[in-house]
Formats: C-alpha cells, sequence, structure tokens
C-alpha cells in the first residue's frame, strides 16, 4: 500500500491509501480527483499533466512533457504509476470543467436574446408555450362525525368537482403527507396538477396561502458542458440558470471513451453518479436557491441530450451505441421518472427526453432542429451543432436529412497541445499581421487577463490567419521563417502567439504542426460529412440557403475563417446565423409546450438518419477534406491566400 | 454518559452508550433491543421484565414484582432509568414475536385444510383465481444496418403483435436492463406482464430459456403477528409461507399505542422500518429462498391489516384515526407501489390492500368478510374476527354491518400476570375437577413441555372452568378455598394451575383475580359490541343462525367455554365455524383473482360501519356484560352452574 496526497493550488488537498504500482489517473478517479484527461488515458493527448511534489512515481516521459519540464517534475498521470509514497500537485486547469462556462449558458445579454427570440419564433409557428400543469385551489368541508369520508375521498371528490373529471389519481408522494397538509391548512388547499382530457395527476398539496411555485426544469446534457435553467412552468419565467462541466469528463473527453469507461464493472453506476449525483443535483439546488423554490416543487423535466448522454444518465448499457450494427435502448420513451434515477425534484417529476433518432445523433439534434426553425420554411437549410460530435441536420419543411461526424474534442481545446475550453485566459479571437506575423488577440477574462492557451474559436482564427498569411502550406507546414516560428530537434514547427514571459502559462503559448495537423482532421470530419450527406441526396453545395449553427463552440466563431480553413461551405456568409445553445433551448421549449413536445417527436420521426461510419465515399471525401481548405480548391473559390 | 450492556439468554449481547436519566425501555428500543411491552411503556401490563445483573438501575418496584424478584434483580424496563454503567440480561419471552406462532400460519394441517376449503368456496361463488399476469414469450428479429430499430421499440412492436394491443408501457425497470437481456439471449424473451383490455405493463424480460416463476405475495399484517404466502400468479399454488411477530411490538401492543409512538419525533418512520425493514423484507428473503425464486419475481403484493397497521406501513399520519371523527387517510387506493415503501420485491409491484372501511374496521376484515362468505347466503351471519382488536361483521346477501371494538392484548395473553401468546410452554386448553378442583390442561410444544404461562385460549377454558365448578363468582373473585387457591397479603385471590416446581417458570402459573377482571372486560367488549351492533338493527341474538370465527386466537378457542364466560352468544355451537386466518386467506383471493379483488371493493362499499365509541348504550352494555356470564343470565340459558 502506498498513501497518495493531491494537492491543488486552491483547495483542501485529497489523502488516499493506494495500491503498489496502480495507475495514478485511475486513482485520480477513484477519489474523485478532476484531473483533465480527454483521451481517456491512453497517453495520446497529454492533458493529464501532473507535477511530482515528492515522493516516487514511475512514469514513461512521451513527447508531451520536455526534459525540462520532466526536470520540474512535470508527469502524465496516465503514464504514471504509484511506487510508494507520493505527494502530487494536480494543476488548476482542472477546475476549468467546475468554473462557469462562457458560452452558451444565457450569462451573457447576447445569449439571452438569441434565446428570447428562438423562443419567439418557435410560438409564431403556432408552438405557444403552453402545458397541461397549473395549480387548483379547493376547500372541502372538514370531516365530522356525520362525514367520515377518508381524506383522500374527499381530496378526489373536491378536485373531480373542481375539473369536471372523473378519474384523479393521487399518487403516495401526496397521499403519506395528506393528512398533515389537510389539517394544518383547514382542508383549504392548492393542488398542483397535470390535467388530460380525462385524467388528473396531483403532483403537490399544499396549504392555500403557501407561496407555490410550479417549476421546471430544462436541461442541456452536453458531452463536455451541462446548461440548465428552472422556469415557472405557468409563464414560462426562467427562475434560474447555470451551467457547469459535465462531470462525467474524468471518464474520458468523447462519448467513446465514456462508454468504454462505462462497461467495466461498476462503470454505469459511477458514469450515472457523475452526471446526476455530482452535476445535476448541485446544479438543482443552486438553482432553487437562486429561484426561491424546494427542489420538491420541480415538477417536470426536458432533457435534451446527444444517446450516449441520455442512456449514461439513465444508466443503460450504452454498449450497443458503439458497435455495429449501432443500437440505441431506446428513441423516444415516456417511461423515465425523477426517482428512477435519484434526481432531487419532485419524485413523481415526468422526464421529458428529447427522442434520439440513431446511435449518435441525439435529443440535443432533436430539440436544437425545432429551435433551427428549418422545418417551417421552404428553402435548404443546413444545422451545424458542434460540439464534442458535430451533428447535422439538411433539409426544410418537406424533408430532413441528419448525420453525426466525430470531430473529437479539438472544438473545445482537446487533442491540441495549449488547448482549453473557453473560459479565462483562452484566445477567443486572433488576427495575425501577414508581414511581421505578429498576432493580436482578444482573450476570455477580465481587462488585462494574459493568455493561457487556445479555445476552439482561437484555434479556427489561428489556423486561418497563418494560412491565409502564407506561414503554412495548404497541409498545415509551417513554410516561412520568424521570430515566432520555431522547429524542434525532430524538425517540428510551430508558431508562438505568446512567449512565456507574456503568458499565464509556465511555457510558451503556440501551435504546433501537430496542433494543426489534429484540427485539419476535425474540420475535415464536418466539411466532409456535410459533402457526404448532400451527395447521398443529389445535392451540391451552393444549394445550401441557410446555415444555423449551434453548440459550445458557436458564439465565438468567426463564420469567414470557418469557411476560410475549409470547415463551413463556401456561402455568402450573411448565410450564416448562430443560434445559440438550440439544445438547451428546445429541451425549454418542449417543457413548456405541449404542443413543442409533440413537434419534436413529429421531427424525430420524419428525419432520416445517415450512419456516416457505413456511409461509401465518406472516408474517400474526409481524405480530400484534409487540407487548407480543401484538395478541391474549386469548392471554395472565396478563400485565396495572399 | 453510561454504557448499558443487554444480555441474552441466547445470542451476543448488545452494547450501546446513552445518557444517564434515559428510561430503560426507551434505550432498548432505540438499540433494536425486543423487549415484551403490550402496554407500550405506562408500567401497567407489567411485561416488560428484565433482570439487573450489575450496576446502576433506578426503577420503582411496581405491584408486578414481589419483595422477592426485587431482592434477586428484577425490575420492569419501562420504571426503570439507567443511573450508571449497567448490565441487564433481556429475558427469552421476548423472542416468542419472532419465533414461529402456532395459529394461522397454515403450519398445521388443518390450517392448510381451512385454507383450501375457503379458496373452493370462494371459486365456487363465481370468483375464479384468474387475474391479468401472464408470461408471453416473444422472438424478435435482431437488429442488423438495414433494420436499427432501437431495443425498446424492438420489443414493442413484438409484444403489438403477440397481444394485438397498441399499448404497451415499458417500465424504466425493465429498459434499464433491456439492451443486455436482449443481447444475452439473442433477442427471443419471455415477458411477465399485466394485460388489461387496452393495454399492456412489462414487468420483466428475461431469456427465452431462463426459469422464471410469476410470484405474488400475499399477507396478513395483524397487530401482533404478520403471516404471509408466496405464490405462482399463473396457478394459485402456494410456494412458500412464513410467519412471524410483528416487529412493531416493542411500540406497543395496541394501535393505539403504536399510533402514540408514531407521532413522536421520527416516530412515523420508526414504525414503517418496523413493520417494512425488520418483519416484512426477512420474511420475503426466506420464503424466497424456500420458493427457490428472486423477490424481484415478486410481481404483486396483497396485503390485508387493520387501518392502523395500513397506514403504519404505507408510513402515513395515523393520529386522526384515534382523534375523533376517526378519518384515516384512505380506505381504499390503488396508488401503491413496493418502491414507495422498499419492499423488497419488484420495484414496480403494484400493492392490492384490502380496504379499510372505518378507523377502526379495516382490510383484515373486508378480506376476512369476502373469506367468510356471509355476504353469499341469506342465513344472518355474525363474523367475528378476534385479534389484538376484536372486529365484527353482520347480515347476510342483503346487507352488512361492521363494527369494532377494543379487546386489548388479553386474547393474546397482554394484561394477564401469566399471561402469554400461543407459543411453546402455553396452556391452550384446560379442564378443572369440581371436587379436587385439580387441573388437567393441554401444553403447546414437544411432548414433556411444562407450562410457561397461559394464552388466549387456556384463559378462556380456565376462567369459565373456575366459573363452571363454582370456585369464582359471577364478578370473578374467589369463593372456594383449597391448595391451589392462594390470597396475598391485600387479600387479592388467585388460582394456581402450576407451582413453580411444576412448571418451566420462575415462579407459579396462576390466574389472579386481576387477571380475571381484565379478561371478563375483554369479553365484555366483545359480546357488548355483538349486543349494541344487532340492536342498532333491531336483531336479537336468537336471531343470528350462523357465526365465523377468525383470527390469531381462533383454532384453539373452545366454543362452549367461549359461550360459558358470555364472550359469544349463547346459540347451539353447531352455528359456530372457525375459519383460520381469514385475513390472509382474503389477501390471498385478492392477490390471485380479479373478481376477487372487485368483490371484496363493493363489499366494503355495501358495509355499514358503526363507530362505537360514539354509540348511545354501548357504555351501559358493556358494564352489564362484565359478569360470568352477564348480569343478564336469561341471555345465556345454557349456561350452568354446577
Amino acid at each position: 500500500m502506498a498513501n497518495v496526497i493531491f494537492r491543488f493550488e486552491n483547495g483542501d488537498p485529497v489523502m488516499v491509501s493506494t495500491m503498489t504500482g496502480e495507475n495514478l489517473l485511475e486513482t485520480a478517479r477513484k477519489s474523485n480527483v478532476v484531473i483533465d484527461a480527454p483521451c481517456s488515458g491512453n497517453g495520446s493527448c497529454g492533458k493529464c499533466r501532473v507535477k511530482l511534489l515528492s515522493g516516487k512515481l514511475d512514469s514513461r516521459q512521451t513527447r508531451h512533457i520536455s526534459d525540462a519540464e520532466y526536470a520540474e517534475g512535470w508527469r502524465l498521470a496516465c503514464c504514471s504509476q504509484v511506487a510508494g509514497d507520493v505527494e502530487i500537485l494536480v494543476p488548476d486547469i482542472a477546475s476549468a470543467y467546475k468554473s462557469r462556462m462562457k458560452v452558451a449558458d444565457l450569462s451573457s445579454p447576447e445569449e439571452i436574446q438569441i434565446f428570447d427570440e428562438s423562443k419567439e419564433k418557435i410560438e409564431e409557428a403556432g408552438l405557444p408555450m403552453e402545458n397541461n400543469i397549473h395549480i387548483i385551489k379547493v376547500k372541502m368541508a372538514p370531516p365530522s362525525l356525520e362525514d367520515t369520508m377518508p381524506d383522500i375521498e374527499r381530496l378526489i371528490r373536491a378536485l373531480q368537482e373542481a375539473t369536471g373529471i372523473q378519474y384523479i389519481r393521487v399518487p403516495y408522494s401526496v397521499l403519506r403527507r395528506l393528512p398533515d397538509v389537510l389539517r394544518s391548512s383547514n382542508f383549504e388547499v392548492q393542488c398542483v396538477v397535470s390535467q388530460g382530457k380525462s385524467h388528473v395527476f396531483v403532483y403537490e398539496v399544499s396549504g392555500k396561502d403557501e407561496n407555490l411555485i410550479v417549476g421546471g426544469l430544462a436541461v442541456d446534457i452536453g458531452t463536455t458542458t451541462v446548461s440548465a435553467v428552472v422556469v415557472d412552468m405557468t409563464n414560462g419565467k426562467i427562475l434560474a440558470k447555470a451551467s457547469a462541466g459535465n462531470g462525467q469528463i474524468r471518464f474520458g473527453a468523447d462519448v467513446i471513451n465514456r462508454i468504454i469507461e462505462s462497461t467495466k464493472p461498476g462503470g454505469q453506476k459511477k458514469l450515472q453518479d457523475a452526471i446526476v449525483s455530482e452535476t445535476l443535483n448541485p446544479m438543482i439546488q443552486q438553482m432553487c436557491r437562486t429561484a426561491g423554490i424546494s427542489p420538491r416543487h420541480i415538477f417536470r423535466l426536458a432533457v435534451a441530450g446527444n444517446s450516449t448522454m441520455n442512456h449514461l444518465l439513465m444508466g443503460i448499457n450504452a454498449d450497443p451505441l458503439r458497435m455495429e450494427p449501432y443500437i440505441p435502448a431506446f428513441f423516444k420513451t415516456n417511461s423515465f421518472y425523477a426517482s428512477d434515477i435519484n434526481l432531487n425534484v419532485h419524485p413523481d417529476a415526468h422526464i421529458i427526453m428529447a427522442p434520439n433518432i440513431g446511435s449518435y445523433v441525439g435529443g440535443d439534434i432533436t430539440a436544437g432542429t425545432l429551435v433551427s426553425m428549418l422545418w417551417n420554411q421552404s428553402q435548404f437549410s443546413l444545422f451545424i451543432d458542434l460540439g464534442t460530435n458535430g451533428e447535422l441536420v439538411f433539409g426544410n419543411s418537406d424533408f430532413m436529412m441528419s448525420c453525426a461526424c466525430s470531430a473529437g474534442p479539438a472544438f473545445e481545446g482537446g487533442d491540441i497541445s495549449c488547448g482549453m475550453r473557453a473560459t479565462d485566459g483562452a484566445i477567443e479571437a486572433c488576427t495575425i499581421d501577414k508581414e511581421t506575423m505578429e498576432p493580436s488577440f482578444r482573450i476570455i477574462g477580465e481587462e488585462g487577463q494574459k493568455p493561457v492557451g487556445l479555445c476552439g474559436s482561437g484555434i479556427i482564427d489561428v489556423i486561418a490567419e497563418l494560412f491565409r498569411c502564407g506561414i503554412i502550406s495548404p497541409k498545415g507546414k509551417f513554410i516561412r521563417e520568424g521570430k515566432r516560428i520555431k522547429h524542434d530537434a525532430y524538425g517540428m514547427g510551430s508558431y508562438v502567439l505568446a512567449f512565456e514571459s507574456e503568458a499565464a502559462a509556465a511555457k510558451d503559448v503556440e501551435i504546433t504542426e501537430v496542433d494543426i495537423d489534429n484540427f485539419i482532421r476535425a474540420k475535415g470530419a464536418i466539411f466532409s460529412a456535410i459533402r457526404t450527406m448532400l451527395n447521398t441526396l443529389d445535392f451540391d453545395i451552393s444549394m445550401i440557403e441557410q446555415v444555423f449553427v449551434a453548440g459550445g463552440i458557436g458564439s465565438g466563431i468567426n463564420m469567414k475563417n470557418a469557411v476560410g480553413i475549409g470547415m463551413f461551405p463556401d456561402i455568402p456568409l450573411e448565410c450564416y446565423h448562430y443560434i445559440g445553445n438550440s439544445s438547451l433551448c428546445g429541451a425549454y421549449a418542449m417543457l413548456l409546450s405541449t404542443k413543442a413536445e409533440r413537434k419534436v417527436y413529429e421531427l424525430a420521426q420524419n428525419m432520416t438518419y445517415l450512419e456516416l461510419s457505413t456511409e461509401p465515399g465518406y472516408m474517400d471525401e474526409f481524405v480530400a477534406c484534409c487540407f487548407l481548405p480543401h484538395t478541391d480548391n474549386s469548392l471554395f473559390p472565396s478563400v485565396v491566400q495572399e
């Protein structure tokens, strides 16, 4: 046995005992110590850096750690085994997952405006924010020796009278507290009910004077980020909002690594706990405090997530999703209740889940498609949700086709040496002077924040600018020399955005040929998916009339640069629209609007799913896309290298 | 603080720390040490005897402990405070609650025969043992790249085809395991479903070759004893049976004390845990082991218990039951599921509860009334369930009236100095020779078992015989002298059934004038209830054509003696029928027969409830009944003192 002490820049250290020889990343995971590990510990991403403070660790150096860094104590957790008592520093970057995310969480006025506009459009399309949950006030005659009707019957009769409906269901959760509530309120109460045509379900009975808010919860469960709002079900008002990193992140950055992790013994439960107990329940608690309501007064949930997130949330085996023939356990189901997964809301709260339509096109896309409004117009439109997976829908009011491609974590800073998520210190936009090759950039954070790394939109800009300025070739190799261009011992080039002295990091903030190569493959996955899907429909890129871009990367993205590197189709920039976190907005609409909920089911039903991994031609198309902007430059007439 | 060690004749000691000054019975309760306390610790019953082995206890002696006993260390736990570190012996009598109960648990061939006959009568009355739970086998085409329907949809379609029903509900408990089950069984499965006219609920999906039994559970929750059977829902076969003491007994012998206990802080949960975790779950586990099935394969429950037991089982405030106007939370509800109360069976198992019809006439009586068959005949019949509460139904196929009286724990040996429940060492039958006044008795237990005390049927016999032999007066006072007649310092007489030397107890087994007085009040409660109920209907005792006696005391009861002491009406003995544990048998019928279930609801609906405590004349009637056999001897023409 060995004692491992994890230390942090902020916060109390964590001490654990483990077996000698155990992998350090595993030890951290078991102890709920969050170490960034986008590649889930296979040594490829180099993100799980920790610093050996004292004691013994058996580590491989790998290409991610320089000799100088190794001498300073830097190690990759995934490539280290505990060899005795040891003391480890876990860098603060890990806390990025827990920190506020900039994008798509309604924290900026722009995001809120986008959200409000989306809501209005949905309503204008004939889907008003109306649902069947509301409050009914009833007054009963108190019992007497002449009138000894039991409590439940007394309530049922009162509700039958108030609604004209015979079938009233009073669940155990209400009946259990009924004698106390009726007596303390002198038989004058308000009931939260969902009222159908022929039946009424009673969620809650409170005294008539209690401040009773009918709460609802809409959640977007992203692979990386979880965003949520608590709303008043009776008027749609947002009472509180929150976003947080998905606690599953320490089990891998992408869905494949998470699924693999979930198939290990106890894995399903670990992944479920990570999202339910570590992520959603704390968010709910925080939002309810803000909103001033009891979590018990959240009576309905709407969840939008990709198919894997949906399966892991519910603790359902997701392994068949990743293996041919890629079969989810469910597309659509009305079988889920909060108590099934111990969500800290009303136990009978129904979980509305935006439907999946395939292994890799899930509820985030069906909910997002509602918000994109492409189903409500004749123009041929492309909806792109840029998350850890890239997901696409193409069509109009007559037809829709959808597919997904694995862009990998590059858009969120994974697989990139100085990559990071869009949080404080991230370079989110960049221009480069063609002559001097000097960069100018915008950094997330307060005035004076020094750069730490590059987030997705920053990477797009840097690569686009490097290419525009002729600093890199269409293959992404450095072809100019200068103060900011470095070459290492193996001849690998890199461009320094900020030297160590200018940065908040302990090393140069740079982008390497390996990074560029990784990113080119990511953007290639997106564009080849678009091309392949259009091909199967006998469509041409020029026929795209509108593009709706959504998702985590979205708000900072420079569309011109995204076109410039061959990620998005080369059509007029005014065709591009950023629509924010369409997944969350779609979940909100499903929560509040019975008609919107039905519409999403209908959209899912009518959407064709294209499984790219088995589509002939996709791989060829992908290879052709792995250039700046493309092997076939005629596809990008507006892109010129200056 | 003080350390308390509870020692037992068998089993490991229990050590706890408590505050100095804490009541010893309370300390025991908190530590889950079972000490018999029928009066729930108010010092009146004298049953909570413990022996001080060492250390300090502040105790009142009370009339229940003689000087000699006090000197030996005997104390009443309820009248003792911990005064320092102390070591206590808890007598083994307490284990009686956990031991096999003789009566009404189908352990004897007679009981089984009575049960089978009752079942046949119910079936002959047009209520066949048919329900809507059964197994459906389906075979699906395994998914392929051409057929990527998700698992749940695949199953639903297969079941739609098999049943012709569109609405198939697959709950979370099934969906959660569906991907694994389908794949491990190559998509050929058997499903346990409940099938209605227009919908199917899926409880379980198993591989086609698995040994799958459709289990059901019928339970009689008595105030003192809990009996249960596990059955095969498809054929009614009893797979296992069990009975045990109700774990709530340490919180009081009768419903009133239990309710009071439940209103203390945390009380509701304590009482619920005592019946669910301590009593039912261990019984279920034991029965399932015997039956060779998984508790998860119990798909439906039927419970018959009195109104208080039903409320406490479900953790619902029972206090309004005991306070005017005596209002239960529910008579009938279909809102209860096993997962609501963490019963260790299938989480979606529906709990069918035999309906209550008043505060003190509960599901045990409505279920028992079904079994009595009095609803199916023209003869005027009386149904008596003799438990801790006495409950009565009178009527025939045209009308039914019901009432309850608090007989107290006397029939089960409570409130009687040498009383005990019907377990090993209990005198269950007795005759006395008029000349010599020597007793002959039958003792429960193996050949050679010495007497420990008197159970209910034994007490009836002893009092009837003492009266018949002119040893006691109609007021229950001793009026003859002899070797077996003692008088204490205060002049209180008693009759010794077995001197210490002949007994298995550490003192004489006797019956005192106080015991007789207690018992007379108990039997008086029953008879006065019968008289009062008949009076309100303008009926006379002579019009009773049949009497059905059920319940815990039942099987050993001597009807002639019960008439002889004025407990039961003086009608021809051939009118009396013992019908066993009618509550359990009724629950069994409700579990297996949808028609029987409906019939019980119908019976409950049509039964008038008479609240005796507010009935004028009941108290006068009661007082008149507190004689042997009655103040009005003309009511008992066949009873003569020899």
